[in-house]
């Protein structure tokens, strides 16, 4: 690990990051988000999500553009595959989020990142879906991220980093914790 | 609620699913899927996910075609918004599968549908992502669905069929009960 003069820049606002926590200190209402999506059925297992505002800072909020996300089951289920499984737009959430943190953090740490990169893989028993033996899951097993990373720091330094992307992380959390969920007909 | 000669048909191949149960129940290792992504850092919080293989019915398998997933935070958190949150991605994969599940369970009940739309909703603290209270998790606190669905089915009938998708759903089983995640660096 060599020191230069040039400033480690990752491409994350930690200054802003860390001013966020002055200001919702002082207005905690504000640190309450809502996310939320639109999901209008196609045909068969196709299904086509709407991901536009959200509300936060006490306010609605926008993104820059409205985007959709396909979702299907693919063709050995006899389905059409006109997307992704529900199921792997999980793994894309928890890969990015783990992901987004790796860079928060080794901006915070002074660390420069040359590449990151995450493979994912979890494993089901499509038993459990299909309602064949009530012991099986409906859910992953188990979820395995593994991470090559490029960066100037020592293989100590960069474990470290993902560790602690790990404990901020949403989408772990939401993975490996219990939330809770309402489904309703209106 | 009227019975006419038209055979319910809402896309889904309930005799394939049902016919998958009796392989499955002779070579349940024909059961064992592994559902897979690859992430890369781009720059800052934004991050391109890819998803084209899996592992199921004893072989590899490919999509039709391969996918890409840009995540990326907001500008309100001072990011580029390239793509939406990895917690919205989470909404997208509660909401299509449950609405797979729909169309599947409708099907099977002989109901037609003729629209299905979910409207879903998470609050998050985000406190707990940046770190300011160990009381407030870094996850959603709640996720609500609400579901809008025409369909020639009575009320009752309707809400039986979200039930039974429910019940039946990965990412809500992935959601609401605790899944083990490794994250490694290779």
């Amino acid at each position: 690990m060599t020191t230069t003069g040039t400033p480690v820049d990752n491409g994350v606002n930690v200054e802003f990051l860390l001013g966020a926590r002055g200001m919702l200190a002082d207005a905690p209402e504000a640190a309450n988000f809502k996310w939320r999506a639109t999901c209008e059925w196609q045909n068969g297992t196709h299904s086509r999500s709407t991901v536009e505002g959200f509300f936060g800072l006490g306010e609605e909020q926008k993104h820059r553009t409205s985007r959709t996300f396909d979702a299907d089951h693919p063709e050995v289920f006899a389905s059409e595959d006109n997307g992704v499984t529900p199921v792997e737009y999980v793994l894309v959430a928890l890969a990015s989020c783990l992901t987004a943190g790796v860079a928060a953090v080794a901006q915070n740490r002074d660390i420069q990142l040359h590449s990151v990169a995450a493979t994912i893989e979890g494993g089901m028993d499509v038993r459990g879906i299909l309602g064949m033996d009530s012991d099986v899951r409906n859910g992953y097993s188990d979820i395995k991220v593994t991470y090559k990373i490029d960066a100037d720091a020592s293989p100590d330094d960069i474990k470290a980093l993902v560790a602690q992307s790990q404990k901020r992380s949403a989408v772990y959390d939401i993975i490996t914790n219990p939330t809770n969920v309402s489904v309703e007909v209106a």
